[in-house]
């Protein structure tokens, strides 16, 4: 398939009219052919027009149509073959198994969100029968189902070209809801982005769908995604990248003739918590483990553990040394992009240069003939001064991370306390740390979407049970999750029904239960 | 029951150090003893840290122990006996039927939630079991529940002191899943505050809950309401009133540090669609009926019919002259408060001097002597004038309404495609209408919470399909309802649960299912 640098808007192909600009390698240090043509207010304006005009005709399609409609662009996926993996590969410096287990985790995540289409319980049908002989006042018969919230803006992450970005989670909730998308591909990863968006493009066109259900707008800069917001067709937001550019768009969104919701998934530095008998036993095993994760894809995952936190003690030098030291012998890795790799040294250099934090250990750089990449470190500092200075508990995206050594248990509770909102936390305990868990575990409910025993953070599993998300900062909206069959309920709002004839009501609410679903009736789920 | 003018401060009575006021009664036109004492920064602060200590160990407790003790909420406030009455009566100018049929109502949502506490579906647990053997990679055991989101602020309203104040939807909502409140009492009935805040400052008592759990902020002024909903402590707030007053809260809490939640219902107009079958078959009557409903309360309603849509041509003129006539024999009605009324006289002249607008009646104006009141009245326009001026779109807050005359069809379906959120939109249809209904269900599942066939707005029953909300601007959030036990579900986030050994799960997700409730196992309900 040609990648051309144009914008899908829709079933058409058009060349944008803003900055041109090209995808880079960063492993080669050079551009990549072709040119990508910005997208300008006219195609903005098009793709959410098209998108409006979709809205209802697309959300009135049978689940079943929408189920397959997602197979068939998973269908698609895979059908683009090497040429994805490789564009990939180029444009984010990532390993072909890791981008390999991606596709599979994006085309596995599509198949999912048919099955819970499928499945039913998303439309949340409930029926309250009219009760005409109630005292003192007959009750009215009462429906309600969830319906979709309207044409949804996604926005494609930099960390993971497929599956936070056109054809991922956001993407497949949404669709999978009843919404349109407009996406605005990351331009770090353009040529995927558009490999990806033709793979939907002729989904849409293949099951007869109206063209706006998808568009993908491909440009450089913030005013594209600021207008796309903007624009008065948009009815959510998704969104994975900093806090700066999640804060930005909440912004735009609060700032709207008609607010609207945005889930901005934004930063979060996941601390792990080595629990003392835990750490007593196997403080070794630990540390291997900790470098592992914290290496894993550069660092370069949301989830990455950008802190750790022990009691201070021989246990905790132990598991300082070793991982001091094995992460000594750890090579520089390519990171996404230049942008990512020089927020990264910055972020490294404030730590270095931070009178509160002791540089434990660094990773072995890159030739000094070629790109660099992100070389691992690791700090370390007090309770005490990760309390009171704020800039420790920054964080920085990339292989970094920092030790806390605390005097007590009730300091951990208060360092965890002291956390902003996070993705996750993590427990390294074995059965004689319950009691210390169990004091921990209240503190971090409040503060995480995710709690971990005895793993790491990285891997998130896209299933029934996952929560991707968490309290301000990690996201803009604590109550949604960005991975998971729960994601299609950012997408979606309750309607009510009263006293409408059964002919004109919606199927998941009829009498006769012609979906087969599950159906609340007075407050009891019966099938 | 003595009614102090305090704050209700956790299990405290405090005298707030604010400014003085008192409540006024609005059909005598005089003020009521005893002063109210406006709660201040020190009020605010205590309650609010208050309600941070209590969290935990509240959302800790068994949901049997919350559904028991709002049980026991509603006990206390029947046990105010008719004093309650009787001080709403003076404080509302509300008759005594209305305030009994509201008691009666509060208590009933309470009891209602007790019992979504108990079937246990609000936890949405669900469980994916590890897979070892899982290839490539093993699966871990990732589990979810819903839990409590914080401390919440609820804003009383004007227009309902019992149902949606102190102990009203946002409270027992909030209680239910686990939340403390603080409650800024109206001060249009602080009495009637004081005295539900106190049968809840016993319930908590006697329940042996943290004090920290309920307390109610009396006061007069903007300061109050913004100061609590800026403090770090609150993490969502409910709120129903004005506009201006939902969008200067909206503004305070994304202007936080953490931004929160807000759910504020605000104004909605409830279009009332007179379908061409059922109007020509019973214009006088569904006139009758939509006098009856916008005259309900002097129209105090949320969901207060005002507008009405038809064809032109001579049915619509036999529903004019019949609602005319009929709206022409009603008397003025004593009107919440001094605002208000002032208000809805000042909406009522904009449209009487709105070149636009034709009045086609009003209703019969109070003795000189008396303080007046809200007095009836009904408008007429043109689909073309409605179409272009947006001032004909803006709520009036009272027993006002505007009947549309449209050309045909599409033009009706235009101005459902012009107007902003709403709460409701009624269709008055017969079987010959369904044609003309499937053009408009479509626009107007977009623009409301509830569609109704062949009843009037008012009148908004609790139950598990009720949805009590709408796009903006009839609320700040669409994904919500602030009526019926689906309420609960805007005070709860998603948390996941990785690896986590039995002994420290939650019980809504351990194996066995202690709780006997639904859980999603693998996707699929169980019990």
């Amino acid at each position: 398939m040609n990648i051309t640098g144009e914008s899908l808007i829709g079933a058409s192909c058009i060349k944008g009219g803003g900055a041109d600009f090209f995808a880079f390698d960063p492993a080669a240090g050079k551009d990549l052919e072709p040119a990508f043509h910005t997208a300008g207010k006219a195609e903005i304006d098009c793709a959410c027009e098209l998108a409006r005009i979709a809205f209802d005709p697309y959300r009135a399609t049978a689940p079943e149509t929408r189920a397959r409609f997602l197979e068939s662009i998973a269908h698609n996926i895979i059908g683009l073959g090497d040429q994805l993996i490789e564009r990939a590969m180029q444009e984010s410096g990532l390993p072909r198994a890791r981008l390999e287990g991606e596709r599979g985790r994006t085309v596995g995540q599509l198949k999912l969100f048919a099955e819970v289409l499928r499945e039913g319980s998303w439309q949340d049908a409930r029926i309250d029968p009219a009760m005409p002989e109630r005292q003192p006042l007959p009750r009215v018969d009462l429906r309600l189902r969830m319906i979709a919230l309207g044409p949804v803006a996604v926005f494609g992450a930099s960390n993971f070209p497929l599956a936070f970005s056109v054809a991922g989670g956001d993407t497949a909730a949404a669709l999978a809801a009843g919404c349109p998308v407009v996406v605005k591909a990351h331009p770090a990863h353009p040529g995927t982005s558009e490999l990806v968006g033709r793979a939907v493009q002729q989904a849409v066109a293949a099951a007869g769908l109206p063209e706006g259900v998808f568009s993908l707008l491909t440009g450089t800069g913030n005013q594209l995604g600021a207008e796309l917001v903007r624009h008065a067709a948009i009815q959510a937001v998704g969104f994975t990248g900093s806090r700066q550019g999640g804060l930005a768009l909440m912004a735009v969104a609060a700032a709207r003739p008609q607010p609207i919701p945005v889930y901005a998934e934004m930063s979060s530095i996941n601390p792990v918590f080595l629990l003392p008998q835990a750490l007593a036993e196997k403080a070794e095993a630990l540390a291997a483990g900790f470098v592992d994760s914290l290496l894993l894809g550069v660092g370069q995952f949301c989830t990455n553990p950008g802190l750790a936190l022990a009691l201070a003690g021989p246990d905790l030098e132990r598991f300082t040394a070793t991982a001091a030291e094995q992460l000594a012998q750890r090579h520089a890795g390519t990171m996404l992009s230049a942008g990512i790799q020089r927020a990264y040294e910055q972020g490294v250099g404030r730590l270095a240069s931070n009178p509160h934090a002791r540089q434990l250990s660094h990773g072995i750089a890159g030739d000094a003939g070629k790109a660099g990449g992100g070389v691992p470190a690791l700090f370390a500092a007090s309770a005490e001064d990760f309390l009171a200075d704020p800039q420790l508990s920054e964080e920085v995206f990339g292989p970094a991370s920092l030790l806390i050594a605390c005097k007590d248990v009730a300091q951990m509770r208060e360092v965890a306390e002291h956390l902003e909102g996070q993705l996750t936390a993590t427990l390294q305990m074995n059965d004689g740390d319950h009691a210390t868990a169990r004091e921990l575990l209240p503190v971090l409910e409040r503060k995480v979407g995710r709690i971990l025993a005895n793993g790491f953070p990285t891997g998130v599993e896209v299933s029934y049970s996952m929560v991707h998300g968490g309290p301000f900062p990690a996201t803009s909206d604590s109550r949604s999750t960005s991975v998971g069959t729960a994601a299609i309920q950012r997408f979606l709002r309750p309607v009510s029904y009263q006293n409408l004839p059964q002919a004109l009501l919606p199927a998941a609410v009829q009498d006769g239960n012609p979906l087969a679903i599950w159906q609340r009736i007075n407050g009891q789920l019966k099938k």
